[in-house]
């Protein structure tokens, strides 16, 4: 007989392919313009780089790189990313760095780490979709943290913690995904005390740190973590290029040695050769020069869809002002249907998120998240206008 | 205050680093002959062909082989698996497939799709090690099925299905690790009536299959499972690389749906770049020679160490006879105690691991298991006299 689904594990109950994603699932389709997918400019990868780094590392010790490796990723690598983070501010050595398949992989290591059944996630609200994802996968309850323009608000979680004893939470301070806005300073060094004060263990997921474009940076609050309760995640997947699935984490030691037993049980390591490409490239390519490229164009990026913005859509609808990064968020007026919306605007061959999703308790229909790093300028300019007509057209019954 | 162990999740209680990977860390130091890794020939990577295929890709379609894919992976690849899987005897067609970070992501993905605390697993007794870690972060309990020279014995089954109400069985039916023990047809065909009939869901890991240098080949399980109760899964870590770090499992619709939405929260995908470097390798190059080379290789190397066996090792101990993979098996006398074995053996420069704890229940300290694969001809002798003459000192007391 088939397999049965009582076979199943309870997790799977929660676990549901989403809407959203089938709808989305046409938007491949070239004629329409696409604000949907998290993805970065693919005419910005190094791809000649990536070639020359690809062809030294097999040149140099090909056998290295297609052998096994160890579970805590390629030591030059980590030595490569504890110097970046310490950079960044953060206080670690390559013994810290453990190497995951994206940052994505973090979320999954930790949520097995910590996560029994029916364990409470602090987030924002809303909050990165697939994180939801991953702590599902171990069956978490989620509760929001109030937020604002400044990110969320640390004097809301002692009474938080005290409510739901939550095993972490989770947060995503520069350029977050889904809103675009960044925790400022002052929040980062709350959050980092009242943290250690009540030995609130803090996930701190920076996958866009380094596409800034504007403003002053600001350390990560793990900058600000004396005591060792915050683990700090980041990736490559932005700043070289996402199919080489490579990210990291740096966690305080006793967190670190069990995420090294759960990655070695979840896929043994992560690949050798991509490792050592990526390696290659850091080393063989001014870092800074490329980085640049790729902040100037996302900062125009999102001057253009702003601008846009502004001339196409009805008054009723605002939006946020990322500083980096790769999304900006749009409230629509309340009685906004952000999924019908999406359904016509494909229709008309141009496609967003709707922003009900990134919410852990799905409040919220009248939001749609918008990427403006994955569509060129001329394609930016038709897709607003296209939106902007559809929304116009909605707004007049 | 730092991360307190309280938080962490019940599954953690069960997985702790093994003793002999720390004995086994200082083996990588190149005066220690060691059979104890699990590793291929590094001198038969086809590193040549493998950059070849590199610049390949890059050149041709370098942003797609950097960007975010698909979750179920790569579709030329997934193509190329559902012809090769079908050479093997498995009807499957792409849409079957899914892509995996090796091998031993397809454990961590059915374990996190079946397993809740305390539900079974039967498995071989000894089987793989890290499938039993991988099983173990669901905090599974391990039943072992009666085994001899032909493989599991299936008629056991239906007593312990009755009894245990297991989740799954998990079987390597062609040169298993650590025995080298391959499952006949007979058995097979016994274990896929049994399985249908009472509705066991059968997990076929089958890394070794292509590696056999004797006998005949035997089709897998999962070509007489008539209802859909067989999840198969295989690995190009064997045939081209562990580096690249590619698996794939073949599963019917319900697990297969179900295992992608696991994927994407555990990876979102697997290296676009690796995938893609796979796929022109494989349709670049003439897979039978590759394969063979690598065959004659391992079957020469078995022979060797053997025969080195017969000559070196006193006459209490005896050993497996394997048609192809990576392992055989000794059995040293009852008294044996194969860890303190090992300690001694790595101060004479010459490792092998200790078979306890390939048995779920650590039952058996007088086995040792021995990879072939890794070690060249020279190494294979010397080694073996070391471990001899140690086995010798040790009968004699």
């Amino acid at each position: 007989m088939p397999v049965s689904t009582a076979l199943f594990a309870s997790r799977m109950m929660q676990l549901r392919p989403s809407t959203i994603r089938e709808i989305l699932k046409i938007t491949v389709r070239p004629e329409i313009i696409s604000f949907a997918g998290g993805l970065p400019a693919p005419e910005l990868f190094p791809v000649e780089a990536v070639q020359r780094a690809a062809d030294s590392v097999l040149a140099s010790n090909g056998a290295g790189a297609l052998q096994y490796g160890e579970s805590e990723g390629y030591m030059p690598l980590r030595e490569w990313i504890a110097t970046e983070v310490q950079q960044r501010g953060v206080a670690a050595s390559a013994s810290d760095v453990l190497v995951t398949n994206g940052s994505q992989q973090v979320l999954d290591l930790v949520g097995k780490l910590f996560l029994n059944r029916g364990d409470v996630v602090l987030t924002e609200n809303p909050t990165y979709l697939a994180a939801v994802q991953a702590f599902q996968a171990f069956e978490a309850k989620f509760v929001p943290v109030p937020t604002d323009a400044c990110g969320l608000i640390p004097e809301a979680l002692p009474e938080l913690i005290r409510q739901h004893q939550p095993k972490f939470l989770y947060t995503i301070p520069n350029f977050q995904n889904p809103t675009g806005v960044t925790m400022t300073k002052e929040r980062r060094i709350a959050l980092a005390r009242i943290a250690a004060e009540h030995g609130l263990v803090v996930v701190e997921d920076d996958p866009y740190g380094k596409l800034r474009y504007r403003g002053t940076e600001i350390p990560p609050v793990k900058h600000w973590d004396e005591t060792g309760c915050v683990i700090y995640a980041s990736t490559f997947s932005k700043t070289i290029a996402p199919g080489l699935r490579l990210g990291w984490v740096v966690a305080p030691a006793e967190v670190f040695a069990r995420l090294l037993i759960l990655k070695q049980a979840a896929d043994l390591h992560t690949s050798s050769f991509d490792q050592r490409v990526a390696y290659a490239f850091l080393t063989q390519n001014d870092q800074a020069v490329h980085l640049e490229r790729i902040r100037r164009a996302y900062g125009e990026r999102f001057d253009l869809m702003n601008e846009c913005l502004r001339a196409e859509m009805p008054t009723s609808y605002t939006w946020t002002q990322p500083e980096g990064g790769m999304f900006l968020w749009v409230t629509g007026p309340k009685e906004l249907d952000a999924l019908a919306l999406l359904q016509r605007a494909v229709e008309r061959n141009v496609a967003f998120v709707p922003g009900r999703d990134f919410f852990p308790g799905h409040d919220g229909s009248n939001y749609l998240r918008l990427n403006f790093s994955n569509s060129t300028p001329e394609r930016i300019r038709e897709g607003m206008k296209r939106l902007g007509k559809l929304c116009h057209e909605l707004a007049a019954g």
